[in-house]
């Protein structure tokens, strides 16, 4: 039951929910690949005003089994925020490792203005934030990717590459060939030549990109440092909290390491492993035209991405944007709304009354 | 559209939501005073575990009219956080001042277990905390309060401290006298003396508890020294962000003052007038028996209170608990639920597949 009052026809209770379901049907709407691209768009586009955001390193509760966080961030004019999940063990009773959902709200009232899932939204902007980074970091021409790690990010990795870069070579590797062999039937309608490889020395072999995308909560080794060769960009997604990397620390020391928003990265990213001076360039000042981004050929380029709330916030700004005129949402009765705003009690009695 | 999928008939990607219309409906079921009660009692068992919770100021993002809060804690088993914004000047437009919603999760897994709105809650779980706070600080047989600012959260004080401590006067004052009528129509049912005074001063006179719960962001002083006689309880509510206190300094300096969080306190309460080293009793000390509250007739108590997080899990834990068995909630989209965990692009896949 959702009560209107305002004769202006504005429902100051409600605000809009995009549930799974409507997400899935707004994705597939527009297009995987489009929706990619488009917010690849939405998060350069913030990166590039950068300094207008509020920015603050997550806020994280950890626990044993793993991981709740809170992204807020704010343009002075919108606020969003994401709550999120990392609990690898989740898989073993058919739960996701990464749940997540998120607000974006008006910073002149307070008042949320969009809830949605972020479980898929959130694979959709990792995966175009990583895309997007490529784009000033990669090699030009770069059409081969390995892809190690074949979870639930892997497939949103290789189509955005494909969208946004052409990468159409993907070499998989994951320690579970079931996952490698899921990963190739999604991707199987996408234009891709996919390979799976034995091991991920023989995935990386040829790639001029490498990602990594492993689940582990833990100091893990993905890549040593024998099996990258000058001129890759790497794309480390997979080392994204406290005690949990991928990449061998001497891999790190041969690369010009890019982050999102250094003080948290060297809580979270794989630059934990290193001195906390060692110098990062941030990624948005190469979008923003300030700092260079690959130089040459031979430079390897790290691309050490943990998730900032700022792609959040792209995230949830194009949703509410593209939104509109569908159908794809939900009214939530969230927000208690008086006719008269000092009077909360009187309408809990009014409500008795009416019932 | 909800799809099941799991023969146990747990619908992992299911969060119950309490909209605004069912939480009235869950008060009213309960009862307004039986409800205060409760609550009051979950916040009082909380406070005794104080020491078990992982606690932190609020995160707050301040603009030009307000401020947007998130505000988790966990204690190890449940987490739970709360979306609060504060906007004085939102009534001038319909909007509420403060709205809110909130959401308890499983820890060990991550997952949302309720998802509510907590604009109502919030008012009840601030006047159960002041009523519990005052049932250890008030003098014993108390029966008149002072209840200066009659705004959204008046009534509700005015409820839980007959329902908790049985004061049965109530003298209100606020500078629109049609506030202070608004609160005495709504509490006509509730057997209470009201009486309505033409001034602050006025209405502090007899009354052995003076509850202030004004709405202004700025400096007010609602309490002059002058005002404040010897064994007065004082339940400072409204001095809840910085620059925002009700009390003039001197009341605060002859007053042993009791909070919640020192960290918070310090920060938004009435003691941000006084250096950062001034003695503050916490209130979970006094709750757990482990520090004296009221130690005689004369002694001013004052309780500089500001909200904080465990007060929201508590009602948080207690809705959640008394939903149980009640239809007085809907079930949410809210969590992506691949038939393989790691499967969530084929899920995306299979939706269009599906349309």
């Amino acid at each position: 039951m959702i009560a209107t009052k305002h004769s202006a026809g504005v429902r100051l209770n409600v605000v809009p929910f995009v549930s799974v379901d409507n997400m899935m049907k707004l994705v597939l709407a527009i297009g995987i690949e489009r929706f990619l691209v488009e917010l690849a768009g939405f998060i350069e586009a913030d990166f590039r005003r950068w300094e207008h955001f509020d920015k603050t390193p997550r806020v994280a509760s950890h626990s044993r089994n793993g991981v709740i966080e809170l992204m807020p961030t704010s343009d002075g004019a919108l606020y969003g925020f994401k709550y999120v999940n990392g609990h690898p063990s989740n898989t073993r009773d058919g739960r996701q490792t990464v749940t997540a959902f998120g607000v974006l709200a008006d910073v002149a009232t307070g008042y949320p203005l969009l809830l949605t899932e972020m479980t898929i939204l959130t694979a959709l902007r990792t995966a175009a934030t990583s895309a997007l980074a490529a784009r000033y970091l990669a090699p030009k021409g770069a059409h081969t990717m390995a892809l190690i790690g074949n979870g639930a990010q892997a497939e949103f990795q290789a189509v955005a590459f494909k969208a946004l870069l052409g990468v159409d070579h993907v070499r998989l590797y994951d320690i579970d060939g079931a996952a490698s062999e899921k990963c190739a039937r999604n991707l199987a309608g996408f234009g891709l030549d996919i390979e799976i490889c034995p091991s991920s020395q023989q995935a990386v072999s040829g790639a001029s990109i490498i990602t990594t995308v492993t689940a582990d909560k833990q100091y893990a080794t993905i890549l040593t440092d024998n099996m990258v060769g000058p001129g890759v960009h790497i794309n480390a997604v997979g080392g994204d909290c406290p005690g949990k990397t991928e990449l061998h620390a001497d891999v790190l020391r041969r690369s010009d390491i890019f982050v999102e928003y250094p003080p948290q990265t060297r809580i979270e990213g794989e630059i934990q492993q290193l001195p906390a001076d060692h110098p990062v360039t941030e990624l948005w000042q190469v979008i923003a035209g300030t700092l260079p981004g690959r130089r040459d050929d031979r430079q390897i380029t790290l691309f050490d991405s943990v998730g900032f709330a700022v792609e959040d916030f792209s995230a949830l700004r194009y949703v509410r944007e593209r939104l509109a005129g569908t159908s794809f949402f939900d009214e939530l009765d969230l927000l208690a709304d008086p006719d008269e705003p000092r009077d909360l009690f009187g309408m809990l009695l009014r409500a008795k009354a009416a019932a």
